[in-house]
């Protein structure tokens, strides 16, 4: 007798049929006792298919209007999986994202929820209700409609779930749950029955991308128990859970890999305070994501090398902008690779257990893989390596750390 | 420098380039400094689109949701016009039903417009603003989504325009305008530049059907004017206006008439009070809609004849009943006939005009044309006669009344 959020994306409502599948697969949790709500994104293609028209209409479409125009995508399937509901013999109804007061700011195409009005909804799961809610789509303060930006689906169900308290907040996917890394990389890659928010984080920043960051982050932030699991399979997927509630003793959770990043690095510049945010400066004026960063003092002890990563895209506008830098600093010189990928170990394990950096480097290293560049947080340590190493060094660590073997008892 | 609210309906914006074409058309009214109010219908075969999907998912789609459906079409129309216009220069706004604060009663698929808040609206205008407003769809008092049901765009312009007490409301359709009949059947049918909301009335309820008969009575009702034109031509259509403000002396602004009707007659009813009553009540009770009635004394003196029209496809389930009614009234005799038409002619000068009805007569008499029925309203006279005579008796009446020549001096 739990209240469940379950939120299904376009490919998991992409035709008739498959809204039916979901429509069987909410009944089957309403009749097992469980009050459901029902987050859900637009029908696979319709949302392309809308900004197709928007573009033919206007090169730049009127973000206002384009929300207008997007939040179309997701009505549509709130009222047909509402009426294969109800022809299921299940009570249910549809709310937009202005009827369920999903209030945002007025960001549009980006907005960020602010706050919900759960009381209708409420009301409807009192009366024996399924309340199918739409995705994705907000409204602002003077009654616009916004969107919360591709992938918002999942912070809306979070969202939905937080305000209403639920026991549950249920991610349907076409993937059956998180992995210890990618199965197409490494074939013994498995499915982890937990991970802690830290870690789902760090695993979704690094490019796993079974679930959208922001959703996390709010489920981390209002505490709502969040699983990952397959629309087209049976199965308990991935449960999300606060670190205080797991109960294993494994040091690492993954293994995520980015790849087509870029490096750069600047040699010799004076060891001066504020140095970094002169090199760094302009290369954010240019909207260019810095993701690593590594400093260290030159081998003339009296100047420094300075060295960071973007994605492989803004590999040219970011070298030529540092080489502009470089004359301006007087710095010795400006090297770049453009071909090389981010692996990280992630786990909270790491907090407590030492010298899971060094296991990490000798697995590498066996392997004859130069490791160019280290940086390390609290639940995570990253090695930058050339391109052509990624797969040998995602299976070298797999492997090194046992992630192949469950350690995590079966609940 | 006047405040007009243009309705556009599916085949005006059925593909992107007629979407531009309506955004050039307001563009060049706001040019000439007029403030503008556009109510849209959803693009053509959109409405059927979304219907289909949702009887393949219920059979009987929940009214509820089919209007949460439904009401797309006109959203993604409203976003698509508006950045067509912003892409023109011309700074535009979109609103749904929900959002203008279109307020209907809660009957779903066929919603009463009780009440706009049009302040909104005229914030915008003021602002310089076209105001795009989606057409067909409202919201009830408790936040759910209505539509008025087929055709109901038009009454939305019409509510608009009552509200922000605009100059004109222009129909914008795929005929030029109210012709004194249709022209399929009499070449020499002429563009009515001025007609009544009492003919227009009586117009459309014979089949005219340029307007949306609640459209009319809606603008009748709040005195807004109302003109119909084209919007793939230039050219001023046809006015509807009040009465008094028509300073014209033609008796009979055109001929309507109404195909595929059926006649039923039942003799020798017994002539007692309240025998119309048992007559037409199981007809009633039955769903079937009677147009024309007339009762005449029969004969013998002591009983009546009474006779009524259906829509032919009501013909035989009609005359069923009314076998019935014979046995149980005692009456003599049922005679039926579904093949005949009827055939009006409208115009508000027949109430100070003498000698109209014999004059229709004489000239259906001098083409052989039998009468079968007659009846008749304040500004209408109607006749049944058999279907082979429609064409030849609207060409004989169209000819009888001089319809062919202007009898309006242009303004």
């Amino acid at each position: 007798m739990s209240l469940i959020v379950q939120k299904y994306g376009g490919t998991s409502v992409g035709s008739i049929e498959r809204i039916q599948a979901v429509a069987s697969r909410v009944k089957q949790a309403t009749d097992q006792g469980h009050s459901l709500v029902v987050v859900v994104s637009a029908m696979s293609g319709e949302t392309d298919r809308l900004l197709g028209l928007a573009k033919a209409v206007q090169a730049v479409p009127a973000p206002r209007e384009l929300d207008v125009l997007l939040s179309t995508g997701e009505q549509v399937t709130i009222a047909l999986l509402s009426m294969a509901l109800e022809a299921s013999g299940c009570p249910a109804r549809s709310y937009t994202g202005a009827q369920v007061h999903m209030l945002t700011d007025s960001a549009h195409n980006k907005a960020r929820i602010r706050d919900i009005d759960a009381a209708r909804v409420r009301a409807d799961l009192d009366a024996g209700r399924v309340v199918v809610v739409a995705g994705f789509q907000g409204v602002d303060e003077q009654g616009n409609i916004t969107t919360l930006g591709r992938g918002g689906s999942d912070t809306s169900a979070v969202a939905m779930a937080a305000a209403l308290k639920a026991d549950e907040c249920q991610i349907y996917t076409d993937v059956d749950g998180v992995y210890t890394t990618d199965p197409r990389i490494e074939p013994n890659a498995r499915k982890l029955e937990r991970i802690t928010f830290e870690e789902m984080l760090e695993m979704a920043s690094l490019g796993s991308k079974v679930l959208q960051i922001r959703a996390v982050e709010f489920a981390g932030k209002y505490r709502v128990p969040l699983r990952v699991l397959s629309s087209f399979e049976e199965g308990a997927g991935t449960l999300i859970t606060f670190e205080d509630d797991t109960v294993e003793d494994a040091q690492i959770a993954g293994i995520a890999f980015a790849r087509d990043e870029a490096k750069l690095t600047i040699l010799g510049v004076p060891d001066q305070p504020g140095i970094a945010h002169r090199i760094l400066g302009p290369i954010s004026e240019a909207n260019i994501e810095v993701d690593m960063i590594v400093q260290n003092v030159a081998p003339d002890q009296r100047s420094t090398d300075f060295t960071f990563t973007v994605h492989r895209n803004d590999y040219d506008r970011a070298m030529a902008i540092l080489r502009e830098t470089c004359t301006g600093l007087n710095a010795r010189e400006v090297l770049g690779d453009p071909a090389i990928v981010k692996i990280s170990l992630v786990g909270v394990g790491m907090r407590s257990h030492a010298g899971i950096a060094s296991r990490m480097f000798e697995a590498l290293a066996v392997e004859g893989i130069n490791i160019r560049m280290i940086s390390t947080s609290e639940i995570k340590i990253s090695v930058v390596v050339d391109e052509k190493y990624l797969e040998l060094g995602v299976r070298a660590l797999h492997k090194a750390f046992g992630l192949d073997e469950p350690s995590v008892t079966p609940a």
